[in-house]
């Protein structure tokens, strides 16, 4: 008998019928087996990749690289204890075990939570941690800045996404015969730039504010809109073998116009934000209502068949101009500290890294593959850095390194290409490693051309 | 066709075997019905609680009173958004149109995304909640101060766990002629302090660092530990008929066992960890560090058969001796203000309004027992209050209302005897009617009967 009683039980058990008590007892060890999986799962995430990080950091790399290496520590290609195979998330011997130990809970009981709620509590997190990264993001932005570098960005985003996407599909097609659905669909995943990983290094390096560093994040955003438009376009094309060209107008049309509704929120809706803030003195408060906030504009954008994460930028947008920004970004930061954390080790535990072996002939296909779309995946974006017109002298080489790094966005092409089929095991190991290797090139690219801040510092003394 | 990419799925999907792209795209409507439930719920959880919790300040009532009053207006009593009713969450129809329209998603994927996903959420916010308020009450303690307050709260204790009681087994059995098994269930359910009502209140009011605050803490822990206990020998006896005294023992050796470590750990862990975290500057590898081993000690207490709780509250004991306390607290704070709130507002709407109305006769032996359990549940803790020793002077009267809310513990004795059968309909809207009548009473007894602060304030300038 198992006294362990989990507190949400009383509603849990307000939607059940009426059980025996052995029932009650067996749904008990499940509750049991499911906190137990998430407190030793989600510890062993926190403490490897704050070591890893902290290693990144001694090698002068940016944390969230940490975080992906901590993930790959985890999963299948080293310790097995994070697994996510195609036949759903497996429990390595290991932890079994310790789950069955601890919670003395059948072993068919363990493997039915972990496999359920791991998955929920993945989900929830990877939502969380990039609702509020985004918004923390947009929180740091300044609307007026970004308006002003608006049609630098457009010339930057644009160019960024239709150099890489025609170069990527033209050269599968012409150098590797590949036919045209998997050409299009792994050149449609060489566009995005991954606006988490990019704002999460302008971040680290203090660059948010720079010139350089508006145009690149309004670029990532504009990215992210075509990202979404171009996936439309060859999910499309890929179900029907046409193109809706219908849907596509609808779906620009509401990108445009959520602009600008953060546009006019940010002039209207803020003060009175602020106002009605200021009346409630206590940080939980000004907490709730700013997520209850996010939560409104993230689900307008679903609404409009946007990203929620473009919401969550442009109710952070909308914020920036509270008074008391700055203990919002201390209640939010915490979030993004814990979420994100998980979200990138799940991300680092779920590549594969036996496609990497050079040694074993089966990958070779997929790392020459891989070797030319990252060199057009960097080319692509060091040439949307140059094309930009300026008045004021700029750095055009950061503005390209900041919008070579994939991450997440590129992964989900990669994710959603296999699922379907659409792209060959070769080809999807070849743009994840592409995703890899861009996120890892970018950041030290940026230290590298990114001056030296002291100098400038002691000119503005 | 639906652009909207879930940002989890490139995980998600590796671990789902090759689909059809139209089982990827309902995938992907199921996903963005999930997200779209979660922004609309806890978007309408936060803002109104916000709203009664300012009602409730006006009017001197705890905050947490408007987390539970909130739930009630949004649960199945008035506007009917947060349903929990027997046969499964049920979404309303308000909701499920704006569901259907926010994410163009057919009735049974927003049904089915609501049901599972949202039991899920509200398991880990529970779960997140009261993890994190216990581990910042730990944090907020003084061992030293509690291991003074120890025989006294011991006795504080095991007064106000046996006198409740019995008293209530027997009126129950006496009074109104109940059989066995119900009564002693309905009475254990009067035994245990809500560890995390009390400990809000207490926060709430600045006296957790006072004399009176450190005992009712140390009982309320103690209490917790009693109920378990309790629980485990009625369950025990609802199913066999007898009572195991070899595992009680065994869960009384462990609790000591438990008690015993963290002493330890506090003295000998505590300033390595304050070292190792030195070592990292960022916060956010205090928090992951700190979290991670919040989740180890709760994994102990789970493994000894404790609760998780349990856990959470010694680790925030064995850390409350760090140098970097108050930036832990700053941290970890935003996740109760955020998990705590969904966590009360839940239980608020898991309350059925319709039992308290003693014009329909079908609710009169409700309400009548329900006095009774009142009074017994008051009565009991007060005693315990008066039958503490002290050489200090002591102010008893506060003590003994700082035992009384009995919250979340009470509820799930309350959903365990619904959910099991052991508790009658009407006895069960009772102990429900007791846990918010004692939740409601306790903090208002403690504003009136704690001395005005201000006076001391002035003789201690």
């Amino acid at each position: 008998m198992n006294p362990f009683i989990d507190l949400w039980h009383p509603y849990a058990l307000a939607w059940l019928p009426t059980m025996t008590l052995a029932e009650a007892a067996s749904e008990e060890s499940y509750s049991e087996a499911v906190v137990a999986t998430l407190l030793i799962t989600a510890g062993l995430a926190f403490i490897t990749s704050v070591l890893l990080g902290k290693l990144c950091d001694r090698l002068n790399l940016p944390a969230v690289l940490g975080d992906l290496a901590a993930g790959v520590v985890l999963g299948g290609s080293v310790l097995g204890i994070l697994v996510f195979s195609a036949d759903g998330p497996a429990v390595n011997g290991v932890l079994l075990s310790c789950l069955k130990l601890t919670t003395g809970a059948p072993t068919e009981t363990v493997m039915s939570a972990y496999r359920f709620e791991m998955d929920a509590f993945i989900h929830e997190s990877a939502n969380i941690g990039l609702l509020t990264l985004l918004f923390v993001t947009g929180l740091e932005s300044n609307l007026k800045e970004l308006i002003q570098v608006g049609s630098q960005a457009a010339t930057v985003a644009t160019t960024g996404v239709l150099l890489p996407f025609a170069l990527g599909t033209i050269t599968l097609i012409a150098v590797f015969h590949l036919p045209i659905v998997p050409a299009i669909f792994a050149g449609a995943a060489l566009t995005a730039t991954s606006i988490g990983i990019t704002a999460k290094v302008l971040q680290e390096m203090g660059q948010l504010q720079s010139q350089e560093g508006q145009i690149i994040l309004g670029a990532a955003i504009l990215d992210d809109i075509l990202g979404i438009v171009i996936l439309a376009l060859v999910l499309s094309l890929a179900e029907t073998g046409e193109i809706e060209l219908a849907s596509l107008v609808t779906l620009l049309a509401s990108a445009v116009g959520f602009v600008l509704l953060a546009v006019l929120l940010n002039r209207y809706f803020c003060p009175i934000f602020s106002a009605v803030v200021e009346r409630f003195k206590d940080p939980a408060a000004l907490l709730l209502l700013s997520l209850a906030f996010l939560n409104a504009l993230a689900l307008l954008a679903v609404a409009l068949g946007l990203e929620a994460l473009l919401g969550a930028f442009a109710a952070g947008l909308v914020l920036s101009g509270t008074r008391r920004k700055e203990e919002l970004m201390q209640l939010i930061q915490p979030f993004v500290y814990v979420y994100t954390t998980i979200f990138f080790v799940t991300i680092g535990a779920s590549v594969n890294l036996s496609v990497l072996n050079p040694f074993d002939p089966a990958n070779r296909a997929g790392l020459i593959v891989a070797g030319c779309l990252i060199a057009i995946a960097i080319l692509g974006k060091v040439v949307a850095g140059f094309v930009v017109f300026s008045n004021k002298p700029v750095n055009r080489w950061v503005i390209g390194a900041g919008m070579i790094p994939r991450g997440e966005v590129g992964l989900v092409f990669a994710g959603l290409g296999a699922s379907t089929g659409i792209l060959s095991d070769s080809l999807d190991a070849a743009v994840i490693i592409m995703v890899i290797a861009t996120t890892l090139i970018a950041p030290l690219l940026l230290k590298t051309l990114f001056p030296d801040p002291n100098p400038q510092e002691a000119v503005s003394l």
